[in-house]
């Protein structure tokens, strides 16, 4: 918050140490028990996500149905509710397994990480698969519930809402999921912990509050998806043309969006670009 | 949140301590002044947590009760604001008993600790006797305060909405438990606090919003028990027959989603299954 | 949340020290400029809090105002908007305050540690001087900023509810303010971050969410006093018959409940009772 | 929370150290990288705060608007998830970028700790530049990706809402300013850490709820500004007579609100006063 924790953005690189960048293929960890049960984790944490989430979106349509005689306008739990149990559940669940898998439980934070060399590639794509798996499991398990209200009120899906052009979806997904990543790659950065006694390092919470954010911000848009795995979840599962029509917004847009992220963390707050250009001399 | 951390999974036993299991009975604990007021405390949180959620409860369906002149739609504090209620009291109090009891307040909480030996048998009986003992005085001093409201509006009890088969109810419980006492695990695990730098342990929190979550996501099923002293407390004041037709529902399903979380938690994250089985090996 | 912790509740006296009772008079702390400086302190932090909360509510009243064009019956923050309004301040003030006066803000609370001998009796009536003042002042700005708005919407004052008998909200208001001050001292507990590891001392914001439950539970009783300060300063502006009749329930009754907290803390649960018994032995 | 905590409010002036004044024009910084990557952040920060919040104020507009078929009065977020947008995103984005630009995002934040001599007068300047362009720019994005909303719902420009004195909307931004200023100046204290063992610095949080809760107060008087970035990026690019004449307001308030609790915590909370004038003695 002041000057004297920005001068020492410079700091001497001796209090805390960079991990060297991930190999791409790690024969080591495939041999581990820990990757197994992160696969494991990552699972089972977005088929909770997916679970919660989308059991609160059906709860909320359901409960403001006009149509149904004895409902109540102001009955359910609001677009403000949606937004929490999203966020919330992020924040939970970023909590429970980041010692266990690293608490991605999207594929655009999973990414990001990769692009930035902090997990494998054989890991990343495991996750991805991993979290999707989840998601789907996580929507089956609502409409398994509840049939007929999940066909009903539009099953969670992600789409471009009416009057909105194609390129204003993609927009908010990407700078939607730029605040996500972004605030990852804040809350885990190693030099962090070393520098800031001011600044305890909290990591689910901001985590979980940034995801709040971008949904109240882009519901009226997109329903927002930012998280892949949660939108191909819902669209496998509702499987109607418009969920699948804009699905690849929810890919690509998300996918640009961590690595503008994993690009500004790296090269513009690390100084990476300072040290590969040797121009400036960020310890002098 | 980086492979960094989940490599590190797999850590040497040396830094951090498993407590020994629990014995099932444990006469030393039996003599000192500390067990009974665990006890109280136990009574004394559930008291306070029915009592405050309860009064949210009714106040809402008073405020937006249609039949009333003068009442308006929107006056309550909402279905957010009851999620609030349950999840911001289980913060606070799990906060307060926490040295004093372990906090457990749920007689779900207590039999997945149980199970994962975490406490002794004749603790987790005692202690799923004060909450009940709690649970039922809490609503009871709602019902003294303002008994016509009281009746008029539910009285808070748990039952099965309109529409939904059992099974759902019971997968609901089973589910929302699960996340509860998932959260609770990974949360008190010693093996985190000396593993993870970057995540410090703020339990209250996150186990707060785990059930904050899940009030949001099934208050519209059964109301959300996932805590059996929680639903028998306001069945045994409320006492109509619809409350005590479901009342098993909300035992069965909550034990069963702790039984699930505790062997999650200890076969699976904790590799508990790996060092049984021996087929691979987590420290190489 | 274990066995573990609540076995170490008889912990050993060495790993930390109870300060000794404040002395009635400490004619010390007389002499020194921190003594005035958390006098201001007080003063400030229940002038802001009076400020903000009581312009909350006026601007919560003028908008759901059905009398007036262009109102809309759901367009302000809700009685939930409200409830945060009270918690948060009272979680930011604490945050503010505590390294300079303990962050009271409240009478009850200085009551209950005065009780409890944390603070001298000279200390305990002059904070409970300085906080009148504030809130005085705080809700005196609120008038001040908007006559009209303020006169017609009740100017925040704490009265009975129509339909509510005065047993009840007498009992509300103990209750409220037993669970305000349990956990302050529960927070603020020096064998407790002695104790625990797993559960980091944030004091601020449990007791911010304290607050912010019982806001929800009894804001349809009786507004919600649970700090003395708060109801005179409101009734002083405000100034109707109605606001001075039930005044003295914001007095009896949370002094009532801050003795109840302080009693329950220092002779239960730190087993004072024992001590003074010599049934039980806490240490074997 | 107690005398004790209070009473070494007085401490001894050895186990923390009070960074020397920041000078007027510190050359050093100019040839360090740490200090362009500062004024990067400060930009992307402010964008991405004014483009989500923004959003959300349009959004929320956009669905409670009644002139549109199928729109409900109750389908927003609510004054309650604006409040929560401009507050939860301060806290993310604080929590952010406190380690490499100390986290400002507002120039009354930068000119408070100007004038406590904790930043250059340099990079004071040049922190405001960087925050009113990353303002303007974010509000642009939003206009950019929804033009029709944008100028049908106000743009998110803060004006002195109808039957408001020019005094009074003054007399809201100064307060709320000093809200929020005294709570960064407070949870950045170096004296904090090296005293408080009970109230461990979480400084984002309380920061961020201190915007909370000014906007739950004074949204209905002003629409709540606080900031002057981003008063100001929203009146350039909503462009309107109404939002240019009260453009002063925002500018004037938050500045006077900033210089007085600047003054109140240096002055009186850091006893500087004192020292100045001798009179008494803060560590006898």
């Amino acid at each position: 918050m002041t000057k004297h924790a920005a001068e020492h953005g410079s700091f001497s690189a001796k209090d805390y140490q960079d991990p060297p960048p991930a190999p791409l293929i790690d024969p080591v960890e495939l041999g581990k028990w820990s990757f197994y049960r992160a696969l494991i984790a990552e699972f089972i944490a977005t088929l909770l996500f997916l679970y919660i989430t989308v059991l609160t979106v059906i709860g909320y349509k359901s409960q403001t149905d006009d149509t149904k005689p004895g409902t109540d306008a102001c009955g359910g739990v609001g677009i403000l509710g949606i937004a929490w149990a999203f966020g919330g559940m992020i924040f939970v669940l970023v909590y429970c397994t980041a010692g266990i898998s690293g608490g991605h439980i999207n594929p655009a934070v999973t990414f990001g990480l990769f692009l930035a060399r902090k997990v494998s590639l054989v890991r990343a794509i495991m996750y991805m698969v991993a979290q999707c798996l989840g998601a789907i499991c996580g929507v089956g398990l609502v409409k398994l519930f509840q049939k007929s209200h999940y066909e009903q009120y539009g099953g969670g899906a992600n789409t471009l809402a009416e009057g909105y052009k194609t390129r204003v979806g993609l927009g908010a997904e990407i700078i939607g999921t730029f605040v996500l990543v972004y605030t990852v790659f804040s809350a885990t950065d190693p030099k962090r912990s070393a520098r800031d006694s001011h600044v305890p390092v909290l990591a689910p919470l901001p985590i979980g509050f940034a995801v709040f954010m971008v949904h109240l911000a882009t519901i009226p848009i997109t329903g927002t998806g930012i998280n892949p795995a949660r939108s191909l979840g819902a669209a496998v599962i509702y499987n109607k043309d418009k969920a699948w029509d804009d699905q690849w917004i929810f890919w690509v847009g998300p996918f640009i969006g961590a690595a503008i992220a994993a690009f500004y963390h790296q090269f513009i707050l690390r100084a990476g670009a300072v040290k590969a250009l040797g121009s400036f001399r960020s310890n002098p």
